[in-house]
């Protein structure tokens, strides 16, 4: 009941904003409003009332007034698809990251999060959140561990998404799937989930699906999947938006997506079209940004900045069915970003839910938020010597090769270094060493390899 | 779990199909696909498994092969908003008149029914057409009465939609919102309904605003409503789609809008803007068509037709949420519509959920709907003779004065006929009688005025 009483009130308080009969709690005046749905730029005051806009228009009256000339104001910028864990940020760090760079919205697939600890790991994320003046919604993730291969701390089964599904409204639908070959072939697992997702959210289903082509996307896309972020060339993501599936064009830190795929955009338009990071590290979030980032170099390619607007808000709002964001318009959720020019995208003020949230490149204050206890030292790896990563082999051994940019390797063979009869790095082929160790038990199972393209010249990381 | 086990079989069944691993139940072959995601026509075969599609692509192999070259293949057309009560049809009726137009899917606002039944009568509307090869959905009727002023037979208030809302898959949100005061001055009745309609469909309202601008355009937006089928003129119709609105061009019997409207089309193209006949006699949807007609008749005015193709079909479906109609694609609703050409929009067969509908402008055996025996006979009026007609004025008499084409009167003033000293019509002068009489409950009530602009030169009609 108290719910309800605050939605009358608050809708009543935002008609009579609207209607010009009360003063709105803000008012950001003076700026041009760029309209998603036209391309327009529209003379308009922006009158807020509580979380939403109530008007949109000329001579709008307010309890508190923001000179907005000189500016274009846009919706809050949304990223469709990420993996917060790449950003090694909890929630309110990501927050302090991203709101001075105007995102307001984010979908995350926080499936290495679940890896861990399962969907509990995910509610806890959720509730962490739960205070910060960011929009955080999941997809569920839907393959936990990612494939049979791996090691996890968690599975997480069909029953286990329905019943997430069921209790989450923040959670939108079913993660990338990427046990494509699972789907295509019609896996029982496969489909209990996709069938999760139609139940509970009428088949809303991220896909994750590099280099599917022909009858084999026919039936990912048949199954009822509907995007794609792992789109690598114009002809990949060309057949697939034929048919449906929306373009998640990806500029994240190892794959860079963007430059490959705007053709696409240039010839058909942004329809079925929106941007995404999926992974972006830190040092890159505060260096070149995030959504702004991508519409700042989509536009620097030769993207209309109208497109390159509708592919970062609108079209990842639509996409996601959410269906008060991604325009400043009446109605809609008060998401603003203030900037100078449709090149730059710099944000001057920043808006979320009506507050101002970041001004001139920093963030106002966001609460700290804690994950729980329970979270914590959750790497158990036993004491690992040298002979750990000792490798034996006497001929030639197969290498990973990493192209820069792209997340797809190739499978190469190539001869090792040698020293004392074992097989070791060579920096100067730039071939080194990888190690991958169990780290949710402490069984000590390590896996040792190869890989070139790299770069690593000496030392080690971790 | 029945549904549940053949929900998981159609699945299997539509992947194996997809991947060509089982013959399709029907391949539409040789044709050519239209896009509605790039514009393209795209040389493949459609593969349809049970009620979906399961393929686009080349080489199918299916149990059925119907031979398409020389056709062009369309998605199913989409009417977004229609009163099917305008067409005097009963539903199996109408399907058989608009199956072989190329309608696979309407969205009904069955308000006049639900201003003699409640929602009672939209219920029986919905079960007389469960078993009819064309998908009825409705959205709950918002205003029964239509206004104060009027006697109704039934009220339709904010607890009878919330429970319609939660009992009806097929209602998909609150029909148009006619008490646009209502909703702008925050009437506690309207708001009560808009309500109703967040919590259970996330905020899906129809709009109906004739010539609603500024504030008070701004005020019903900020309630939720999402589109509006009443812009008459192109600028009325750019201010409500600059802030969000989906602009339903509406070209029905009495008003036809798109001529006016196309303007907006041509200019920005056909995001947020879908077509609909809102009321369309049976005469003209025999002669002329339904959606097809609206398609043509756009395209015929400088529409392109890709553009036309769109707001009859994908953006139809997309506005109302129906994420799986409006394209010929994988795991979409097998509605398909073979015609042609992009011009005349002709159909040669319509295929209803991978089923033949109708073929070569004749419908295929739709099964007899029956309205059940409490709905008939419910036109309750008492004997009424010439007397009851008469108007006892001597001086001048306001007139309602109609514009063919539009549903928007003029108030004029005029001296009527005479005779016996009595005021009548004067069909020289096109002056005629109108009555409106009380049918619900036979009180014998009536209100006679005179109409102008009718034509009506001799006789009566009821």
């Amino acid at each position: 009941m108290e719910a309800e009483g605050r939605f009358r009130g608050d809708l009543a308080h935002r008609l009579a904003v609207a209607r010009g009969d009360e003063p709105a709690d803000l008012v950001i005046a003076g700026g041009r409003v760029l309209s998603v749905f036209t391309g327009e730029l529209l003379d308009a005051d922006v009158a807020v009332a509580g979380e939403h806009v109530a008007g949109v228009g000329p001579g709008y009256e307010g309890l508190e007034r923001v000179d907005a000339s000189g500016l274009i104001l846009l919706p809050g910028f949304i990223d469709g698809h990420m993996h917060i864990e790449s950003t090694k940020l909890m929630v309110d760090e990501f927050a302090r990251a991203v709101l001075p760079h105007g995102t307001t919205t984010v979908v995350l697939d926080p499936h290495e999060i679940a890896n861990v600890f399962g969907l509990d790991g995910v509610r806890a994320i959720l509730a962490a959140a739960q205070w910060i003046p960011l929009d955080f919604y999941v997809m569920v993730s839907s393959c936990v561990p990612a494939s049979p291969f791996e090691s996890s701390g968690a599975t997480v089964d069909a029953d286990d998404i329905a019943r997430f599904l069921a209790e989450e409204p923040r959670a939108l639908g079913l993660a990338e799937m990427m046990d494509f070959p699972g789907v295509v072939g019609g896996s029982d697992e496969a489909l209990a989930k996709i069938e999760a997702a139609w139940l509970a959210r009428d088949g809303h289903i991220d896909g994750h699906a590099p280099g599917l082509s022909g009858r084999a996307l026919a039936a990912y896309l048949a199954a009822g999947v509907r995007s794609d972020h792992e789109c690598t060339t114009y002809e990949e993501a060309l057949e697939k938006r034929r048919l449906g599936m929306w373009i998640m064009i990806r500029e994240g830190s190892a794959a860079r997506n963007l430059e490959a795929l705007l053709p696409l955009v240039l010839e058909h338009g942004p329809g079925n079209c929106l941007v995404c990071t999926d992974d972006r590290e830190p040092d890159q979030l505060l260096a070149e940004g995030h959504i702004d980032d991508v519409m700042r170099k989509a536009v620097a390619l030769g993207c209309p900045p109208y497109h390159a607007v509708v592919m970062g808000t609108l079209n990842a709002a639509r996409y996601h069915r959410l269906h008060r964001h991604g325009a400043v318009a009446p109605g809609y959720v008060a998401d603003v970003v203030a900037v100078e020019d449709l090149s730059r995208f710099r944000p001057v003020s920043v808006w979320k839910r009506g507050r101002l949230a970041a001004q001139h490149g920093a963030p106002l204050t966001v609460p700290r938020a804690e994950a729980p206890e329970w979270m914590r030292g959750s790497v158990r790896v036993p004491s690992l010597g040298a002979d750990a990563f000792a490798v034996g082999a006497t001929g030639p051994v197969r290498v990973i090769g990493v192209t820069s940019g792209q997340l797809v390797t190739r499978a190469l063979v190539a001869e090792p270094g040698r020293r004392n009869g074992q097989a070791v790095a060579d920096p100067d082929r730039d071939l080194a060493k990888i190690a991958v160790v169990e780290r949710h038990r402490g069984t000590g199972r390590i896996g040792v390899g190869f890989v070139s393209g790299f770069g690593l010249a000496r030392g080690a990381m971790a």
